[in-house]
């Protein structure tokens, strides 16, 4: 489990004082992008200078309880799938201040190769990246 | 089925040109907020004046097809379902320049007292709204 | 002056109510992009195919009034001044309500050629475009 | 001098590939609210719980370099003037990577009520350590 803390931000919280919900699909992809720091030159060459991205294709999010100015998050990140082309992430959002689960994420985003704008082979390292994160490693085949 | 047209703007895309894809979830509360414009004051009236809210709980999307800056989205929303202090609401984003779908989003509200911070009965005025796009109407009982 | 109609997003404010101060500038971009809607495609060409940009080298900005969300806010934009390779943009913020001024901004920005990063000369369809909104025009030559 | 560190987002570049300049007051914000934390509760229980804001009045700022997705912001902070009511920060934002300084900044504020929506006299607190990073300390009075 990769863990990223994350202030609630004074310019993300809505009328009701409340994040503001889709900034937490933002905080999901900052946390993606520190799941792969471990590239060369992090998410940030990957997309830059490879120009490869990783669009999103579903997000499936689920509410719990609030968050509000001045919290603190902890964004908890596993890879739940990968595939050829493709793989899963999932987040648990959790208010440091009281341990309370505010929020969970699915997040499935493809490989692309952001010249053609079409999907690509996931590259070696980025796998490499994401197995380390997976949720249920694959056993190694035995005999 | 109400439309809500809306530009990508500048400062929406990310660094691959692309809208960042938490801004969907972005247009698709403005939608919403276009939505309850028949309210007294509209969406703004009803969070600022009577405290009452509508927090997502859960939000299911499937992107389909980029979308960049300069491109014009179609927003076409939908009731997909009416509870006694929550609804859910189906947003369809079509790419207008050539009427590809780009998202599909599902989002799931609970009627909120902001002041109290937990659900409270769905207001009429905010039903009635609701009920006048609801995807497939209650059959008026017959006889 | 170029009048454009914007109201306050729901996620534009910040926990006291206001807009958050930085947004009258993503305002004042978003004028500067209609008055800009005359060249060919808009400014979006112009930044994506033409790869000529107007980067900002400096804003000057007094808040006067707050606005709040469910506000609409105008902005009448005019050119101030037309350089060779830059020119400055005013932008006055009021509060449609009540016609109060909420904000005045200067905003200077230069031609810059966007592969390279750096100044260019104004190209001709822009100037004439900044000409046309140029607070005092210059007085045509006489005898 | 303050100093705050803080990498450039995905999301906050624009096409153009440099970080959309209304950026630059939100990372001034950011850069207060750090100065601010000395405060009981920081500056989150100054807005939420004793409802005093420091809303802008003014904010020249002048952009010297680029920055992009990926550059890490250090942003220096000094307290320029302290007056009964206000206040002026200065920032200067550098591009860690190579000290070239991308932009400096004057922000304006005014101790506010919020509930009021007026100006109030300069807490003690937020005086002490606004003081206490101002840039000519007041000489103290010789017998």
């Amino acid at each position: 489990v990769l863990s990223y803390e994350r202030p609630v931000r004074f310019q993300e919280v809505d009328p009701a004082g409340l994040l503001f919900f889709p900034h937490f699909l933002t905080y999901a992809h900052e946390a993606m992008e520190k799941l792969f720091e471990p590239l060369e030159g992090g998410y940030p060459a990957l997309v830059t200078l490879r120009r490869i991205g990783l669009p999103a294709v579903a997000v499936h999010s689920d509410f719990r309880a609030p968050v509000r100015y001045g919290d603190l998050v902890r964004v908890e990140t596993t890879v739940a799938r990968i595939g050829n082309r493709s793989l899963t992430l999932r987040y648990v959002f959790v208010r440091a201040s009281d341990n309370v689960q505010a929020a969970e994420l699915h997040h499935t985003v493809v490989t692309t190769d952001l010249l053609e704008m079409k999907s690509c082979p996931m590259p070696d390292d980025v796998r490499r990246v994401a197995e380390s994160h997976l949720e249920t490693p694959p056993s190694s085949s035995v005999g």
